[in-house]
Order: C-alpha cells, then structure tokens, then sequence
C-alpha cells in the first residue's frame, strides 16, 4: 500500500499536470498577467492536500503577436505547490529546465506524530 | 465578400467560443469566482476587436463536491461581449437557456461614416 | 434583428474559436496527428448548425523536445469549418497568417429558396 | 531525495491531472467516444514514463443536450495508467467515487535490479 508521503507526492502531481493543461493557451499579456497568476492560485487552493501555492509567469517570454497579446505558454510557468497527507508534505515544482516545463519533486518531508504512550 | 458588420458577429463569436472551452473545468468555488471572472475578462479583452467584456459566473450553481469546491461549467457562465470592426458593433451573450449554454447575437449596429463632402 | 446568415456567421466563429482553445497544449507527434485531427473533426460535427469539418495539423511544426513530443499549438492549425442556418452557408478558416493563427471568413452564400406561388 | 517508486507516483499523479484538464468540456456523444478515447491514449502515451494508457469514457452519462450531443465531464473518466521509472511501476486510476472523479494511485511495485556480482 501506499502511505501519505506518496500519496502527497502522487496529490501534488496531479495538481501540476491540472493546471498547465488547464491554463494553456490562455491570452496573456504583461499587464494582465497578474489577474491570471491568482486566478490559477485560488483555483489550485480549493483542491483537495493543497496547503501552498505560488504561480509566476514569466513576462519576458509574453512577446507580442500581431494583435499585442500573447498566449500562455508551459515555459513561461513558475508553480510552486505543497501537498499535505496526514503529516506528510511534498514540494513540487513546474518549471522550465532544458527548453521544456519540467515538473519535479523538490522535497518531502514527514513530521513525527506524538508519541501514544501505552 | 463580407462587411465590417459580419466580420464584428464573427468576432464575437470567436471569443464566446473560445472563453468557454478555454475555462470549463476550472476548479471554482463562492469564494474563488470573483477571481475567475476578473482573470477571463483579462483574457478576453486583450484579443482583437473586443470593445467590452463582463463575465458573471452563477454561483448558486456551484455546489460543493466531497472535497468543498466545484467546477467551472457551461450554465454558470453570463458573458457579454462588444465587438467592433470599423465602425460596426456586435453585442453578443452567452448565457444559459432552456438548460443549455446558448450563445446568441443580441445586436449589431452600424455608426454612420462621417458624410466627405466632394 | 440578425439573418440566417449572419447567425451562420456566429456559428462559425463560435466553432472555430471553441476547438482552439479545446486543443491547444494536447501532446502530439507527427504518429499521432492523425487521431487528434479525427477527434477533433468528430467533436466539432456534433454541434449545431455545422455542416462540414476537416482539420489538418502541421506535422513540419512538430519538434520533437527532449522527450520526444510536441504540444498542439495555434499555428499547427488549418482548419476549414462550413456552417448552415436555414439556406445560408459560411465556410471560414483557421490557419496561420503572418505568424498568427487567424480565424477568416471565406465565403458566405444563401441558396434562393423555392418561391411559394399565390 | 525521492526514489524511483515515488517518482512514477509523481509522474502517473502529473498525467492524470493532465487528461482530465486538457477533455473535459469536449463535445462527445456516444459515437464519437471512441475517437475520444483514442485520441486521448495516443497524447497520453507520447509524454515521458508513461507504459500504459487505457481510457474509457462512460457513455451512460453522455445525455443529450437539445442539439443533441454532451460535454466530456469528469465523471465520465475511467483511466488507468501505468508509469515507469528505472525498474519502479506505479499504476493509478482517475474513476468516479461517491460522486467525485476520483484519482487514485491502485498499486506500486519494484522489479530487483540484477545482482551485480563483485
């Protein structure tokens, strides 16, 4: 079976692949950026394990097409997410390494449950 | 060929289709909406020829799953759109009707050109 | 008030507008193309008032990144949409112009109706 | 650090969250499923660490709406993957439970590497 340290890890995946799949291809520019940063960080909040989350766009990736906008794209993403399962945390991050949005785990870590004497 | 008039419906039509598939399934609460339709008129204005956008998200529609939020879906939307090409606009809605999310023109009108004497 | 084909119009920006932002960002290869432009196709036939559907996808766009796949993007599209209301058509376009995915109307046409004597 | 059990969990975690984002709101009806569910195995197939991708999409819930079609929601997902990394699998499912599209990590295990003899 699996326990809560892969059960975060496995939450703060899906929480990753939700919202690059969900906010692609949203027009963007640098001054609406903003409005779209927390707009994805208070709908990753209300998901289920989702203790932390801090989205950054990356502006200088937003050049301008012929109409002055842009497009979401996943290498203008900086996500940063923490999961929690019983006292189990993961940190997981969504950004681009390589030329590609990479998402990985960063660390986990458990917090020791008081003791039950007897 | 086709007229400022037509090119404006076909705008609007464009941006009513594109809002909905780019934002359905967002994850949504009471709490959160405020947020949602602040970041989509964000979006939406940025595109060309859009002159207004107001987005109201029905929040008596958002029921709370087993984990306390819901998500964005086609009834919840009321968008209101003005598009405009030269000098003809086109006002357009997305709004539930008869149980489905219907996208309607609710009217065009043309300005008159300034008359050039000659 | 708007005419049949002034709705046909509407119809085709909507659907055009629609699987842009349906599809953007699905991961794709130059082996997969084929079943993304079916499920397209086949998705947007089942909509209202459209008559015909095809979509190809710029295999050339297709880089491979370090995992060996691509993301749909908006300038892999051409995509050719005729709508129908009543006896007016309008066939419109997606496909890239000068760098952008552009949504154009190309032809509209109404077929005269039979004339009703007395 | 994390090992390679956990991170197949992350990675079939990332998948997941990432069909559900990237279909839902899709038109679909009960005989276009299949080209849905195709296409979704073949995009789902192409991202890294990903061994096996079976979706089923249940066509009971595709009620029509008064043109005559339904929207891909979550409750219509029965997906089950098997992600890889190194000699660690890890099978997960998105499946309705109690109402709610739930995801859930099914089993994980680890083949022995050879012994290296030394």
């Amino acid at each position: 079976m699996t326990d809560n340290r892969e059960q975060a890890i496995f939450e703060a995946g899906i929480k990753l692949g939700a919202l690059y799949h969900q906010w692609v291809g949203t027009p963007v520019s640098q001054r609406s950026a903003a409005s779209v940063e927390s707009a994805i960080e208070q709908a990753v909040i209300l998901q289920p394990f989702v203790e932390e989350i801090t989205v950054r766009l990356d502006r200088s990736l937003m050049t301008e097409n012929i109409f002055g906008y842009s497009e979401l794209s996943g290498l203008m993403f900086d996500a940063e997410i923490v999961t929690r399962v019983g006292f189990a945390y993961c940190r997981a991050r969504l950004a681009p390494q390589d030329g590609y949005p990479l998402m990985r785990i960063m660390e986990c870590h458990e917090i020791p449950s008081v003791s039950h004497h007897g």
